[in-house]
């Protein structure tokens, strides 16, 4: 089957967008959030639950899984969806971002990139070539390009280099693809428009079934961020999935709808809630706070979910200080279901037109704790 | 309501019955195996899914709730069930193993005993009657009286001068009493038949609505268990419930039974799970074992559990591995259930008339491994 992104609706005041990408493994509506099973799990979380939180769509690290299990035991079960128990799509990065972020002693050259394993300090090599063969071992349904992503901040030149020698490698990437799993570039560039212009127009130019804007959330003020995705929207290509890799909090997915990207990544709502961290719709809350212990009340009062449901911040709040394991579950599992309702009710404002009036709106309660 | 018991089936050939109790929060067909929520949490399982395990009834530690979040909490919530989203029954202990186990600066004297926390060292005292007020506040459905528990080995002197206290104490309990949550005595004696025979028979002539043995599992040999459990089955009060307190591995579950058992608590299908060990129908499996990297096979081919239909061992291993959430609860899951099935298995048995038969058959294959 081939992978195909369809537009449904438009917002009339903003780049905001609804689709629907149809692929191997099922469609989704956009825009979407995708949650990080890094190692083939969303922490703490079961397939079966991430289904009925209305997940669409989660991530997996080829990095992680290219050193643990390793591509012999994912290649036994024809890829990850088998080996993790979930049927629905999935998208694999490259492995590039954890190389630079998480492995010692990385060497890049035209070739592609050296580096020692974070786990136990042994040396492989990334090419552009390897990791879509990879990629395609665990049967992504949307595999990423290899690329290079400087961190911030970083020096233009260097930035310019790395994506340059980005570009580089995505022609590469197509060019090793044998299968019809489908494939995006990531344009790089950095915070500097002239650079971001260029790479969108040379990664829009190839074919890849989507673009990727790289190289954000990696140490910038929101601020920048924001600026970065507005010099970025007249240039993305209209036919074509945008995703924002590796963000973010509420108000940066609201951010990012505005100026037309359809997909988000991110590790907070898990990352955030097994340290006890809640996203509401008055405000993250952090639940260890002493005031908690006797708060009878749920974690966000306009929240249908099972925790929401079931459980008051007093008992959170005595998880937590407990170390007891059932903490991470429910935070995760609240915070997941309130990232998936947040790109729900976009796209319903999207579909009625109102994206910027619901975003305000959001953003009013989110910010002030509704007490303005 | 009034805490009854009423045996519905007798094994011909030994101890074993089959009963039922009737509680506050519901019935429980014995013989029952009781998961431990040491503080209002199963460690990592929802009480959702304790319900569809099969789970009747499980258990609270008083000690570690009176100290942590403590009872100015708890009693906020009407006790324990509201707090952790359980309606089922629940046990507590009376706090008293706990402070033996797990607390420093122990001082028993007639009146009590003081110890300091394990948490932050401060200082408290437990006696018969305040481990019956905060068992009342936890809500509790049946109740333990407070004992004291002396380890394996100990001098016959001492474990009689502990028994005879323990008794003294277990009057004091049932005067303290002040609400119909049900209220078991502990009958001590360690690995004494003289001293066992004594306990049992001082504490089914009180007014307490179980019996329990304590002061087993506590160090001594399995053998020495069962001798012990074989000269206590002819004096137990055939009328009352009773419960072998903190027992114990699936072989000690069917020697309980043999000899009249009708109650066990244990947590090692959750810790035991936790740490990798997956309890099977062809012996305990130790996940993390390599010869499983690429074992595409479930947990216990005889299992028809969410885990044993869903995850292979291989990526069992994997989240062990990685050290991932995901593995504590689906080994947890996974045991938890082999327990409830075995005790279920035990009464169809019991109720069949052909329990030594299902003993001798399941002890086969789960120490030969079904390999004689």
């Amino acid at each position: 089957m081939k992978f195909s992104f369809d537009i449904l609706h438009k917002d009339p005041d903003s780049y905001a967008r609804c689709g629907r990408m149809k692929t191997n493994h099922g469609d989704i509506d956009t825009p979407v959030f995708m949650p990080v099973g890094t190692s083939a799990t969303v922490k703490a979380l079961l397939t079966d639950e991430l289904k009925d939180l209305g997940t669409q769509i989660l991530l997996n690290n080829t990095y992680h899984l290219y050193l643990r299990p390793g591509m012999d035991v994912i290649s036994l079960f024809g890829g990850s969806h088998d080996f993790m128990n979930w049927d629905g799509p999935i998208l694999t990065d490259s492995g590039g971002f954890q190389v630079f972020s998480l492995s010692s002693l990385r060497k890049i050259s035209e070739e592609g990139v050296k580096f020692q394993s974070h786990i136990n300090g042994s040396a492989h090599m990334f090419t552009p070539e390897s990791v879509i063969e990879t990629q395609e071992t665990i049967n992504s349904d949307i595999m990423m390009m290899l690329d290079v992503c400087p961190p911030y901040p970083s020096e233009k030149k260097e930035v310019e280099e790395a994506t340059h020698l980005s570009n580089r490698w995505g022609q590469r990437a197509l060019d090793a693809r044998t299968k019809d799993n489908a494939l995006f570039g990531i344009a790089q560039g950095g915070v500097f428009e002239d650079l971001r212009k260029d790479a969108i127009e040379t990664i829009a130019g190839m074919d890849f079934d989507g673009i990727a804007l790289g190289g954000l959330s990696v140490g910038e003020p929101p601020e920048l961020m924001y600026e970065v995705l507005q010099f970025c929207a007249p240039h993305l290509p209209i036919s074509k999935p945008h995703y924002l890799m590796g963000v973010g909090t509420p108000p940066d997915l609201l951010e990012g709808i505005e100026n037309g990207i359809d997909m988000f990544d991110c590790v907070i709502p898990t990352r955030n809630g097994r340290n006890g961290m809640a996203f509401t719709s008055l405000g993250p809350i952090t639940i260890k706070n002493s005031k908690y212990t006797k708060d009878e009340s749920v974690l966000d009062p306009n929240c249908d979910c099972h925790v929401c449901r079931n459980y008051s911040k007093a008992y959170l709040r005595h998880l937590f200080k407990a170390k007891e394991i059932l903490v991470s579950r429910l935070m995760s599992y609240h915070n997941v279901y309130f990232f998936t309702k947040l790109m729900e009710n976009a796209r319903i404002a999207i579909k009625e037109g109102r994206f910027k009036d619901f975003k305000n709106s959001f953003l009013n309660k989110y910010i002030n704790g509704g007490k303005i």
